[in-house]
């Protein structure tokens, strides 16, 4: 696999071999996400649009379904729930992140107002609802129910355990599940429960999308501390945010009594100062928790490839199998 | 019907006859809105819980399931979903009015923070749908899902609408639909249709809790200029607010000069002053914009009435006529 070249990362691939049912998707969202009766929702709704993005998630669920021979209509509801969600998530997450920027370009929350933000999302959020009852199917609702409230849960953990040195890396991962795998693994999941596979296929999707997922989230907090700034995100946020990710709760667990001290400045009492950033990663390195927490992150992502290993032969499979490579590509 | 003895209330007459079916969804709500993983969370719900009021949603779904004989255990569900619905809402209105008291106590946000009350929210509301996704009924998730689409549809319209002169009856309506009715409709709708009831009664029960939450709202919004203060409203919070409520909008298209120079500076700008509060009630006797919407308000209760006489003879259905009465009852 080449990944210098642009045509060979594997979400384009999956876009170009997935581009008629990702058609769909979009004239969905477009037209679910408007409302005749309050015109601030359209307004909102397209300016997150416009904003774009990979729509990695739902594309998640229409390689999962077309791998898995469906040839119905409800992936495509299914796709576009997703992504309503993982949009309602975003909406809220920039009024608590107190965020400006996303993906270069101003949040909703600064262009409109706060609380345009939190009832846009809810709206989005029951629309999303609405779609996925269009399936008919109440396993995939139950799917979809339990990932928004693992979703809610791991964002309410977040807020409290940020700055808490006493996070332990338990609890770190039940974060990561509810900002990335959560949704990742509910995406997979329902493709497969959607095209009727038997229920080892849909736990090896779920597994894929979970451990993809996981992947995910530890390769972008590693790339807080350094790496390539393609995303759009700015390195050391997290840790002006004092977020308690793997590196720092890794290097917290081996810190000597002035390491502590640092950390309990920075990351307890949030009293930072210029050179703190620096200080942090020359501690990381020094205990080798960059390294340990990257290892971490291939070990998620060979998960992922070894959960496809059950499912048909499919050249999406064979994609989504690269698409594990890749995202951990940013930290190798 | 005697309103002045406490005992006979109705919404006390209905606690009282589903006593045993209340017990067991206060049991569900307690038991649902814990979460193991993020402690946060049982703070703020037990803080909700607490707060307690009369849990009039919940209610109706019990009583719209029992008069048309259901014997089954999703009403339970249902009743439990509907109130963690309204407490969701509650929690996301608080912070987007940046209110500090409801029902005379601290609010979430005001106690916590913003970011814990919209999460929180997020929450309750994923939660909400785990239930509904447990009555295993497409129909209950459908009514429900829209229910929720016109919430957040209706609360956004709110913010748009409010200090806009222009703003209709219509518009009002959607607005009163959004943050009340909506969710007392596919409450005993949703009561009706586990019942297995025919299409008709299950309209005949979306007609009366949609009529009994529009009159509930028009009261509620009266209120505001004037009344006894049981509910731990302030008189004038809705004007301080520069809401468009059916009153104002009445007097508005009725305006002189002088008046509408007044509602364009007090509504549309929001330079309020002294003793506005009181030229604005002046205002709107002398137009009878009181009067009229108080007759609009009784003109709803008496259509929730009607929705009530296609259904089944039971003690139940008269304490829910009682109900409509009562609502009114404030305001006469």
């Amino acid at each position: 696999m080449s990944l210098d070249h642009a045509a060979t990362k594997p979400h384009e691939r999956l876009a170009d071999a997935l581009s008629e049912d990702m058609a769909a998707v979009n004239a969905m969202i477009r037209e679910r996400m408007a409302s005749e009766n309050a015109p601030r929702i359209p307004e909102v709704t397209a300016h997150l649009v416009e904003a774009g993005g990979k729509r990695v998630r739902p594309m998640l669920t229409l390689a999962a379904a077309r791998m898995c021979g469906y040839e119905g209509p409800y992936h495509v509801h299914l796709a576009a729930t997703v992504e309503f969600i993982h949009t309602a998530t975003l909406l809220h997450d920039d009024v608590v992140d107190e965020s400006s920027q996303r993906r270069g370009r101003p949040t909703a929350n600064l262009l409109w107002d706060n609380n345009s933000s939190v009832l846009v999302g809810d709206y989005l959020f029951a629309r999303s609802f609405q779609l996925m009852v269009e399936t008919g199917s109440i396993r995939v609702l139950d799917i979809l129910a339990n990932a928004a409230a693992t979703i809610a849960e791991g964002e309410v953990l977040q807020l409290t355990a940020a700055s808490d040195l006493k996070t332990t890396e338990e609890t770190y991962l039940k974060v990561v599940r509810g900002k990335t795998a959560a949704l990742f693994s509910a995406a997979t999941e329902v493709g497969g429960v959607i095209a009727g596979m038997p229920e080892d296929k849909v736990q090896a999707l779920f597994d894929y999308g979970d451990a993809l997922g996981i992947a995910f989230q530890i390769v972008d907090d590693l790339l807080d501390f350094g790496g390539t700034d393609a995303i759009g995100k700015n390195i050391g946020d997290d840790f002006r945010e004092r977020k308690l990710t793997m590196p720092i709760i890794r290097a917290v667990t081996q810190a000597d009594a002035e390491e502590r001290a640092f950390w309990e400045r920075t990351i307890a009492k949030g009293r930072q100062e210029d050179g703190d950033l620096e200080t942090a990663i020359a501690i990381l390195k020094r205990h080798g928790a960059l390294d340990t927490t990257r290892e971490t992150a291939l070990s998620w992502a060979a998960k992922a490839k070894d959960a496809l290993t059950s499912l048909p032969d499919h050249e999406i499979k064979d994609m989504l199998s690269d698409l594990a490579d890749y995202v951990v590509a940013r930290i190798t």
